[in-house]
């Protein structure tokens, strides 16, 4: 059986990824009910809100689910004990040290998955003692890492090292993806721009509708001098660019971003002053549908691409 | 049968890339001979040491082969009337516009095969009538698209666009890479670090000891004011590095790149000065192989894959 269905028992290895402003209960439930594992996106909730987020999971889904934490968060404190007080099985941590939080939530018998994108990470993370690992290619949306490093290159590389079993992240959204993750050494997938697009999200419509009007190129890394993140191209990106270009330091660069842009962008929708982030995937995703048909469709591809298999050359 | 091994009448739709300093005729003659396609990298090669090298490759292979040619080469004319003349039958074009010689090398009979890093070129290189189209990611050595699109993302978009075979490079160097890209949709991959490293490539042995000692996050897309390149960090690359965080111009960029920098590099073996082109899958490249063992370990992996099939979850 599949080591990433076995772990959060799932039907399908395909996760919904937490994201900012994007992921709330009903995204997540739907994600749990379509049969893959749906994560509720914390780092845009207060703790409180967090908590209505979970119970009204519970409430919505008898299937399993979890929360995406990023560590550096300032309540994480609270975050955490409200995630134990509340019985969430399964926490997947991000941005931050791994050894802080590994051992206290696996004390609780929460299952947990560190999200990197450098094998150096994983390997910190492994030795954390996680129960899986998220390997996030350059191509993702929102926050990234420092090398740059693809999904193509990031999983055979974590492969040859990690022994835990491996979830692909960034440039994925369909089946073929999947197929391909898995290809490389992958046992699950972790997908964000394609649900970010599903009308379960709590995303403004005005940012899904940008999603899928996106083109080839729509996107670019940016704020390296920050923390790298991958922002659909607008008004704001325009002002970073034209920021960086002329060689601002951190300060401005901070002064610039200034607060609660992507509240403002993803969740209220504001196209121009909004800080929109989403993967290079967007510019093949068309059309918002829901969390059921994107599943379908995503399993449907693999399954067809698996049955149909691959030419042999001996 | 496969599209691409019909195209070119190979055994392996795996093409060894044209690649400037690494691929001479001994390079490109393995590479057929094993199965493959080898291109000889006339973009190092001015115009009668082409000749030489295709003569060469001739002499050792009875198998097709083909020539890569850069069309903003300033040589282009006498390149293009020597690969008629010697009578090579497959040509590779990149970084420039198909199409102004596509109509004339096909007129010729040559097989037309035309590089992009997005789906506007790809539609352009239809439209001039190539034969095929590699679709090359942000993850590959050398010179890259202002996009960034990763392999991943990129065969995809080229996928729902495009009618002619699709190759696809950057990322790949090993059979599990090789399926990634067929679940893809591509119908073949071209193959560059990994052969790069190979004992018939014509780099420096201190550039293949590099590479095969490069790490996870070690090269990095740069010079991005110019034309994208992708580096294997050095003295250079830091030099490179400073000079664009302290916001130097187009000018200032041209005249710290200077001249032959490249050569000198991975053909003279200066690892310190030197402009050292690699690409990210170059952090899981651990040996120096001949073309035989690596084309043999590129389709072993291939066809185990394919045979052991995937796990259905429905």
């Amino acid at each position: 059986m599949n080591s990433i269905c076995e772990l959060f028992k799932i039907k399908y290895p395909v996760i919904q990824a937490g994201m900012i402003w994007n992921s709330g209960w009903r995204l997540a439930s739907a994600a749990s009910n379509a049969g893959g594992l749906g994560l509720l996106g914390a780092g845009s909730m207060y703790p409180e809100v967090l908590r209505t987020h979970i119970q009204k999971c519970k409430a919505t889904t008898s299937m399993p689910f979890g929360v995406n934490v990023p560590l550096l968060y300032p309540d994480i404190d609270k975050i955490i004990s409200i995630i134990i007080e509340e019985g969430v099985k399964i926490v997947f941590t991000s941005a931050g040290n791994p050894a802080t939080w590994t051992k206290i939530l696996k004390d609780q018998n929460i299952t947990v998955v560190h999200v990197v994108s450098n094998l150096k990470f994983a390997l910190k993370a492994q030795e954390a003692g996680v129960d899986a690992i998220v390997g996030e290619g350059f191509e993702a949306g929102g926050h990234n890492g420092r090398e740059e490093t693809t999904t193509l290159c990031l999983i055979p590389l974590l492969r040859e090292k990690i022994a835990v079993p491996i979830i692909a992240a960034g440039g994925i959204g369909s089946g073929a993806a999947m197929l391909a993750a898995m290809s490389l050494g992958a046992q699950g997938v972790q997908v964000g721009s394609r649900f970010a697009a599903s009308i379960e999200s709590s995303a403004h419509d005005n940012f899904k509708q940008a999603i899928i009007h996106a083109k080839d190129g729509d996107t670019q890394l940016m704020l390296k001098k920050l923390a790298p993140v991958r922002l659909l191209k607008n008004k704001f990106y325009e002002e970073v660019k034209a920021a960086e270009a002329a060689c601002a330091n951190e300060e401005e660069l901070k002064k610039l971003l200034g607060h609660a842009r992507a509240k403002h962008g993803m969740f209220e929708g504001d196209m121009e002053a909004g800080e929109l982030e989403i993967g290079q995937i967007s510019a093949t995703i068309h059309s918002i549908k829901s969390v059921q048909e994107i599943m379908d469709e995503i399993i449907g591809e693999y399954e067809m691409l698996v049955k149909k298999g691959f030419e042999s050359f001996r």
